[in-house]
């Protein structure tokens, strides 16, 4: 698809403003090398190149066609051209799933044709492709109204327009696009599947995509993880942040497991960039395609107004980059070269000396930069059209002297001198705070790549294709023993059948105990009254048995009642919560947050796929807003990191081995410095692949 | 100064690219229709006109005098314009408070000489002011390297690059600003001041301005009055987010009084829009240019990108906008002309179909805007480089038909389109988050003027001019009076003399009570051994009571011991901490947080300046990140909101009342749906303009 030796074009017009006169029109001006066969009934030829009635009159098997038809003459175009033995085919036309139920059946129906005939597609509902390297300009989109500039970049969209806007901003800053494909409705082929096959390609060495939406995370895993094998930064935007925000609203944490917090916290934890929106993207990306990557966060900030210094020392702070005071070497050495007016700290100002004495900002940069806790730099400048070429010239050598990052942040800057910093391969940023921004993600790279061990993607998970209808609990005796068979720590609990049982029990462990009622059918302990705390001796042991099954029997006349849960009491620490969830896109994945409020009003949760390394489990908790709180506060003892970064990976390994627990809920867990344990648990188990659903047995 | 009728450029150069030729060359070349008087000795005349060896031999005191000349000679300069009966100055002279100490004790003379010789000065090491309605170009500013082109945004700068920078953005995006003025170290005219006077120009509908810090805060809040008085919006950059921040570090609540964090608060309190940086200022500059003040904060996305319409969506939801699902009589209006496979719902998605039907988007525009529950609406869209003209008559259709604002956010436009629809006076935005953004300050100030009042700004609050060197506790029975004297309800306590005494009073208040030892030389009394709670009976109390003295003793043997406190227990509720400050710049503030780790690990706390009013205090409550937890949550009950925002503008009224207290906190403060109640307090006392420090009589 990516490198074909001929095109066919099912549809084409030779009208080269329609939608299937483009990609034909596009192919001839760019100089496609390969050979180009439209396929159309009405024409003998178009502008001069033979055009054939159909698919089986083509002389040989095109590499690639693209199904320039409307959506009621497409299948049978996709059914030819595999009978014809075409690998690969991209669907421009529209009317299948994105109208909904019934278009989702035809886009069923043709990705069946496309199966039984042997051939892939790309799309429906598609923009095409561009491989600019050789001129494969597949595609009906505006981009392409100009001749595709080939670069380092790929770019996939699964958004058709706004994969276009982002596309022609791209060029409007220079930055060349190797591949751009847009992958419409993804029937078969899909986004990642693309970038996977592009990633190889020598040429490209920044990888950028535009989602809306994932069916197969561990896709996505393996690409990321072939992106940093490959040392080629992968940067993603993905829409639809704020839809889970909604649906994570209600208080109960097992509503937290929002679609986008799991994507979130998956490209954290193996090493994909995230944009928050496409100017974002393409600072990054302009970045990326510039810049060595940082062997550190230390930002030097050179600029000839304090101002804005100030507002990038802001953004860098808040962004956790270091603004470090230069050594003392480092501070005599620009003191020579810096008028006295100036400032030697950083931000560094150079001031307006540097117009008449150029020197003063090359060395400068790179003085600073030669400090060992300075990594990158920016270069903040505004104006000064007068002095284009001076300091065209000025960067240029800067660029050749120096092998750390940096970026220039140059407001209303004149285009020409944007034109030739960007044809030497500067990065050039026009707005303050996302040049801060742009030098962040370096440096988020850098850490993940630095976090990346180089071993293989974790094999594919089993992924609970659909929501499991209907879930059961999981009694909790039995569910302590799966949990304590995979090394996780709970507070001892042993089932009595009654109140003298219980008794026996709660001696045998030493006061105090909690008794909890256990019934298949009572979900919520508290709320039937069926959880009694800190009782002190047998005879309120007894007691308290008696009250609860009452209670119980009062609660839910029909339930079944297994018996008593007896449990040591464990001393309140700081309260966790950790969990299990089947997310639809990943898989099986981790959650850890701060117990109480933190989760109830911050939802201040983070989520990882499974199976998750010490070090990703790391990176969790320190996205954690309340991360502090680990550390100790109000008197409280710092807690066991280390225990409590084995809990989470072993949690993780529990998810992977048991795909039929489909939700587990440890909370609260009590965190201190002697270990974390877990007093009280929820597990649910539903088999989703069938309806007929069984407790664990 | 802003209307001069004739100007001395004192220092003037023949050489137009000198800083001391540029002003003379930029006002003739801008036809500058006052009289213009160069004075220097070196020359008889500049480009054809008279030039003066001296001040003295001026034919008239002119109006505005640029003193153009080094810092050795600027003060006799001022002296002589003075003397001359010139009211004000503009110096561009450097090397004053910018360089440290030295520097400012030359300032400081420097605004002697002008107060004594009866004239004020705006600078030193300033860049001087544009008029551009009047053709002023009394600055060498590289903005000026082009005619300023008069229109209705005044700006404001404290800084001179950054400034420039920010006025030529604005120039860029085709935003007109009739005034912009730097005011440099403001040694006396302030920022605020110049902002004062412009205000009241009726050729000027927006206020914007560049701040890096403040001296006096009660100007600022007489210009965010005026400014709503008269309806026009003021946009507000400050830097210096971050350095506060990192002193706010630390855990004690005293330290969280950071001056941004005030700064904050009271921008909000007095309904400024606070920009972030300069990119999001010139967003908002331009929508309030264009735009009605909308009456709701209902937003309605028109796209023909359903991704772009996603992200949109998104930032919507972040910034607290509605994106209301439109009425049924609006959908079945818009799928009236929306193609089938578009969509009416919000993100509307009008297809690519409106280039062939123009009025499917004009039309979709006006029916969503006619909806009810839309106060708002952005029209997005990309590229079409082809159908620009036509795009742009749509555009103006749509303005002259609808009375709601509208943004334009147009990825990678035609320069041509964009210049016709700013002339036209329509918003457009090249970024998709941005474009929301912009709508979301639009909202904000209909929201700020909504609360406004029209009451006049409050008169100037006691400001101390230095921090307290030293300052003293106010023993608590008689800190309680003064805070009871003003209705803050606090905890019943009374003072007993010994043991004896504390059982007594302890009697007559019923259990259980707490016991707290009480020394001004004690300010950590939990750290003494000197507080125990929970007492039940008589004889714990004499017991605690002289354990309580003793440990007391050991803490500090030379400690004043006035006797023991003795206080009703409060049953535990939501905890909130209140407090009081003195800001160096706003005086008086009052600051309002949740309890506990919300404070400690978070900082989630909220400031306004003194006197806070009713709907200042709600809106306080409402910045705090942990809003929801006052409605109630873990069982607990909702907070009396009325209760605790009359507790706020109590205390707001006690910071005015009481200007020898600098420091007051309320921790814990107890607030349920009962009331509130502060169960302990610290004040601290000092009399910051003496060095003499007493406790309050």
């Amino acid at each position: 698809m990516l490198h074909p030796k001929s095109i066919a074009i099912v549809g084409a017009s030779s009208d080269a403003n329609k939608l299937n006169g483009r990609p034909f029109h596009f192919l001839r001006r760019d100089g496609y090398k390969g050979k180009l066969y439209p396929v159309n009934p009405k024409y003998a030829e178009i502008d001069g190149v033979r055009c054939y009635p159909d698919v089986e009159s083509l002389p040989e098997a095109p590499d690639l066609a693209i199904i320039a038809v409307s959506q009621k003459l497409a299948a049978a175009a996709i059914a030819a051209l595999g009978q014809k033995g075409t690998p690969v085919a991209i669907i421009f036309s529209s009317g299948y799933s994105e109208l909904g139920a019934e278009g989702a059946k035809l886009e069923q129906e043709l990705l069946q044709t496309a199966q039984s005939n042997n051939i892939r597609i790309c799309g429906p509902n598609n923009l095409g492709l561009i491989n600019a390297f050789e001129n494969v300009t597949a595609t009906f989109s505006q981009y392409a109204d100009k001749t595709p500039i080939p670069g380092p970049v790929a770019f996939a969209s699964q958004s058709g327009a706004f994969g276009t806007g982002i596309a022609a901003l791209a060029r409007g800053r220079g930055i060349g696009l190797g591949y751009f494909i847009n992958t419409g409705n993804q029937a078969d082929i899909t986004l990642i599947d693309a970038l996977i096959e592009i990633a190889d390609d020598p040429r490209i060495t920044v990888l950028s995509a535009y989602i809306e939406g994932l069916r197969d995370g561990t896709e996505l895993i393996h690409l990321a993880h072939k992106a940093l094998d490959l040392e080629k930064p992968l940067i993603i935007t993905k829409v639809g942040r704020k839809a889970a925000g909604a649906r994570a609203a209600a208080s109960h944490t097992g509503s937290l497991a929002g679609e986008d917090r799991v994507f979130d916290g998956v490209l954290r934890q193996h090493g994909v960039i995230r944009a928050r929106n496409e100017e974002h993207m393409l600072d990054l990306v302009s970045a990326f395609t510039c810049c060595p990557i940082p062997k550190g966060n230390g930002l030097a900030m050179i600029t000839q107004s304090g101002g804005a210094g100030v507002l990038m020392a802001d953004r860098a702070e808040e962004l956790g980059l270091e603004v470090p005071i230069p050594t003392p070497e480092t501070q005599a050495k620009l003191q020579s070269v810096i008028p006295s007016f100036g400032s030697a700290s950083n931000p560094i100002d150079v001031t307006g000396q540097f117009l008449a004495e150029p020197k003063i900002l090359s060395e400068s940069v790179k003085i600073a930069l030669d400090d060992p806790g300075i990594h990158c730099c920016i270069v903040w400048l505004q104006l000064l059209h007068g002095s284009a070429d001076l300091l065209v010239d000025v960067f240029k050598g800067i660029q050749t002297g120096v092998d750390k990052p940096f970026i220039v942040c140059w407001l209303e800057a004149p285009e020409s001198a944007l034109r030739q910093l960007r044809d030497a391969g500067i990065c050039v940023i026009g707005a303050t705070e996302r040049a801060v921004d742009a030098i962040a993600g370096l440096v988020q790279y850098s850490q993940a790549r630095a976090r990346h061990d180089g071993q293989p993607p974790p094999p594919s998970a089993h992924k609970n294709e659909q929501e499991p209808e209907q879930a059961m609990a999981i009694p909790s005796v039995r569910a302590a023993k799966l949990l304590e068979d995979m090394g996780i720590p709970l507070a001892s609990a042993e089932l009595a059948t009654g109140p003298d049982a219980a008794r026996e029990i709660a001696d045998r462990f030493g006061y105090p105990v909690a008794i909890k009622i256990e019934s298949p059918d009572i979900l919520h302990k508290t709320e039937a009254g069926g959880v009694r705390l800190g009782l002190t001796d047998g005879e309120s042991v007894v007691v308290a048995s008696q009250e609860i099954m009452t209670a119980a029997r009062a609660y839910n006349p029909a339930a079944k009642i297994e018996g008593l849960i007896v449990q040591r009491m464990v001393k309140p620490a700081t309260e966790l919560v950790l969990g299990v969830r089947r997310d639809p896109v990943f898989g099986p994945v981790v959650m850890v947050g701060l117990g109480g409020i933190f989760v109830e009003i911050l939802e201040d949760v983070a989520f990882a796929a499974a199976p998750v390394t010490a070090r990703q489990a790391e990176l969790m908790l320190n996205g954690l807003q309340g991360r502090a709180i680990l550390d100790g506060v109000r008197g409280k003892p710092p807690v066991d990191l280390h225990a409590l970064i084995q809990v989470i990976c072993d949690l993780s390994r529990f998810a992977l081995a048991h795909p039929e627990i489909v939700e587990l809920d440890l909370n609260p867990v009590f965190a201190d410095s002697n270990g974390i344990i877990a007093v009280d648990w929820m597990m649910m188990c539903g088999t989703p692949n069938t309806t007929n659903r069984k407790a664990v047995p």
